[in-house]
């Protein structure tokens, strides 16, 4: 038996309300929900974060993550939707999951609501924004 | 020239710190950052929202955003990231963005602290799924 809940999950254990799987992905209704029809959504191959998920599986994954979320505003009858998934810090399983949240106006929940700051000048923007070009495989 | 900011962005105009441009996506930094590092991600073909991407670039889109989300990580020295969207609720621009965000242990974030309600019961549950099941194309 797998020590990933989510793994286990995928091999049809636990008691959850499933909403799709097929060969690709499980999703299910989160045990305690932001709102009544929120989601995960976890690949069936194990895959810690969106970093490890495999380049030939992401298209199929987010296919389903685009159908499910249209799925979810249109069976909730929610005027929208938030999509989000943390990749390490503030994950609480090391299984990549992505959540699909029904949004309506007034709902208490704001997107982004952290405070935001801003880049010290354009060259310390730049400066980023090579550090990140860089990086990319 | 069009109304949308972020086509006018893909188009070439707008003052903006570019770290990504090709035929499917354009990835600059978002100048009101959570941290530095902080990306948008958006399709150069105009999508309202996830729901709306065609479905043939769905796979290419994502894949880069997983790529630029390993970028972000690599290219800033982040433990871990958070990438989200916002599907018309929240959503400030009316083209679709993925958040790729940086993120670190005590960064005083916190992904997901909103108040979480349960459902009342099993049933309850149970007809949930089914209404999204059913919204599923």
């Amino acid at each position: 038996m797998s020590d990933c809940l989510f793994c286990r999950f995928a091999a049809g254990e636990g008691e959850i309300e499933v909403v799709l799987r097929d060969e690709v992905v499980l999703a299910f209704l989160d045990h305690r929900p932001l709102f009544p029809g929120h989601l995960l959504v976890v690949p069936v191959r194990h895959a810690a974060t969106l970093t490890e998920l495999p380049p030939e599986l992401t298209g199929p994954f987010f296919d389903r993550v685009r159908r499910l979320t249209a799925a979810v505003e249109r069976g909730t009858g929610a005027a929208g939707s938030f999509v989000a998934m943390n990749n390490r810090i503030s994950q609480s399983v090391p299984h990549l999951h992505v959540h699909v949240v029904p949004r309506n106006p007034k709902d208490g929940l704001r997107g982004f609501f952290w405070p935001r700051t801003r880049y010290a000048d354009r060259a310390a923007a730049e400066r980023v924004a090579a550090a990140v070009r860089a990086a990319l495989d």
